[in-house]
């Protein structure tokens, strides 16, 4: 069992902040959290780029608070586990309330709502799994009703590589792609903005120390490279991809846009909200490379995820966004991020630290659960109704899509992922 | 037409070099050239790397004579298309016959052979297409005999996103993945090394500047966005590949290697060095985003390109490597870099400085084309027999793979692209 799962003081529920707004009820940033981000002021013109954690509605900055000697997350992501763990020991006794280093720490917060929140770090390579098997299943259904699930599903963790270049953080709003589609019943393509435009809902991982090419990450192993966690909205246009996916995979219907939350919640943080890993008896069990004692005991990440819309009209009427899903997360993905780890590595592949793996779509059985609207409107077939009257079957433009996700469990004091934003912009 | 594309003074064949191995016949690298790398001193301890013009037998440093400030390549590749032409112009001229910088610039040069090459610069995303139409359709013969090339080939550039982490240099061998494969009758995968392990002959195209997020690149202006051409080895998986790509495509199958050529050699360079682009008149006519009078104007790379095999008993035995094919990329492509620009960005999507676009294997029309052993053999049916009695289906651990490619044509002279070549080690 990987160290970082094991709870410490730092996840003791009682323990509070000398930082005030950390100690509010349904405070994502409580002092048990303490998540990685990088900012600079919105007031600087500059590329004064630092790194900090939250805490509370404040970040500290990391390097002058001398828990770090970099600016770069992806150094703190090449790090040891011992010495991740070490760091957020220091970083929680030292934000405790009554610590010595109130006085010289205090100086060293801003406001999070003075700055502007850039990538967490420098994302090298980006792969997009497909770990949610109601998902899977549910878009298997739209093509294959018969077989909805491929032959490969329960024994191959699904991935594919997806775009670096494009991803944003919250609030990277972006234009509708243009793209060629064709309808089943055309001669030929035709080319224009795309008419069924999604998003889905998927966690990011980051991982922290890699593998050299050639020698894969064991099972056993994987959790120590796992640096944290995102909310990821993996934008995707259906009609571009029902027409260019043959035979390589999805392409322009992906790389155009995806958008993670800021703050980079640990797997150390992470370690109460772990839930038992429910692949049935009559299933496929994993070949010994995806399996492991640990690996089960690990069991799933127990995270909570939202999806909210706020159309146009609605932010023109002052309306709030609406509830369009929750589900949870160890109840939607059939693998862990443990197997998709060894499995990435298992053929030589290296990882490096900041890479980013995207969980795939996390959709619950229950249509109240779904991640993408394409499984709500069963492939654009069934419009879902909002409560001010606008229908939807896809996005339209000036929508603006909202994921948010948060922990909660017996014993432990509540934490969260923060959110992840963007709106459509029109092509 | 880009201007990169005109022919002036230093494609004139008749420019000698006072660098004398430059100037033998069959030199891959005489001065009408100039391909950039990144190398350092073999005797050189430390990570000293520098930015150089290959010129004969010899490495100019570019940095040292002045005609760049820089040792990145990525920031040369960011330069303007006219900065870009000033720069070759500086070179063509400072190493030409009786040039007044040969006593300065002949301290700069460095023998080839005393140094390593590396990647030649920071390859952010690496994409890879599907242009090679005697390829996909002898590929798809051997899985759909009726219908061997998708219905969207012949419209949509097919491209995938591939692995940036695990492309090296020529010389990097690579132990043979192991994975996950199912032979057709077997009731369940098995796990083990690869035993379809197979070569794909493309070209990779440097990006030079890119283009904003939300902007796409004109057809017209994506000539000058083409920093310059390596030799690239798409390693290949087969086994692995036919029981993980569905639905999302190659993964595992294709990333644990990629090996392209050390020398980038500019798309100026290479402007001598085009042909007819060949669609036939029945085909599909491509949608205005990837046509124009230019395009077609512009026409293809004529690249002659060479695969060779050394098995480790020809190795022992001092066999020279044996040819395995030979072709030329203008008669295997089905779309030009340009349009594999325009497509990938059309959607919004961004390319950078230094990304890698694959052109896909690069299979002529007969077997003594063939850019794969899947199409030599058939799909393993047929092995090939070597001169030394040797016969392959695949490749076979110890083997090494070397691909060489060159350009001729009239009234110009002969420029290569050096050689990329790689061992098979064991898994």
């Amino acid at each position: 069992m990987s160290q970082l799962l094991t709870r410490n003081a730092s996840h003791d529920p009682s323990r509070t902040s000398w930082v005030e707004s950390a100690n509010q009820p349904g405070c994502d940033f409580p002092i048990q959290n303490l998540p990685w981000g990088r900012y600079r002021l919105k007031t600087a013109n500059t590329n004064d780029w630092h790194l900090g954690v939250a805490i509370g509605d404040q970040i500290l900055d990391a390097r002058a608070a001398d828990v770090i000697d970099t600016d770069d997350l992806n150094a703190v992501m090449a790090l040891s586990p011992q010495q991740r763990l070490a760091i957020r020991n220091q970083l929680s006794e030292g934000l405790q309330t009554g610590s010595a280093k109130q006085a010289q720490w205090q100086a060293l917060l801003t406001p999070q709502a003075d700055v502007e929140m850039g990538l967490p770090c420098r994302i090298g390579d980006y792969t997009d799994f497909y770990t949610g098997i109601h998902h899977a299943t549910a878009v298997g259904k739209l093509f294959r009703p018969d077989q909805p699930l491929m032959p490969n599903y329960q024994w191959v963790p699904i991935g594919y590589h997806g775009r670096s270049s494009s991803i944003g953080v919250s609030g990277s709003d972006f234009k509708r792609p243009q793209g060629q589609t064709k309808a089943p019943d055309a001669a030929a393509p035709s080319f224009g903005p795309s008419k069924r435009l999604d998003y889905e809902l998927e966690l990011g991982f980051f991982m922290a120390q890699g593998n050299a090419q050639g020698e894969p990450i064991a099972i056993d192993d994987a959790e120590d490279h796992l640096f944290g966690v995102v909310l990821l909205n993996d934008w995707s246009a259906r009609d571009i991809q029902a027409w260019e996916y043959q035979p390589l995979g999805p392409f322009l219907a992906k790389n155009f846009a995806t958008t993670i939350s800021p703050w980079v919640v640990t797997n150390e943080a992470l370690a109460p909200f772990r839930a038992p890993f429910t692949r049935p008896a009559s299933d496929p069990q994993p070949l010994p490379y995806l399996d492991s004692a640990n690996n089960k005991a690990q069991g799933q990440l127990a995270i909570s995820l939202e999806v909210l819309l706020q159309t146009a009209q609605m932010h023109a009427a002052g309306l709030a966004p609406v509830r369009l899903s929750l589900g949870r997360a160890d109840q939607a993905a059939y693998w862990t991020a443990a197997q998709l780890i060894a499995h990435h590595t298992v053929n030589g592949c290296n990882l490096q630290p900041g890479d980013l793996l995207g969980s795939g779509t996390l959709s619950g059985e229950l249509p109240t659960e779904a991640g993408s609207l394409l499984e709500m409107t069963q492939g654009g077939k069934q419009p879902i109704t909002l409560p001010n009257g606008e229908q939807r079957t896809f996005l339209q433009d000036g929508d603006t899509l909202i994921l948010r996700g948060w922990c909660e469990a017996e014993g432990a004091a509540r934490i969260g992922l923060g959110q992840v934003q963007a709106t459509v912009l029109p092509a």
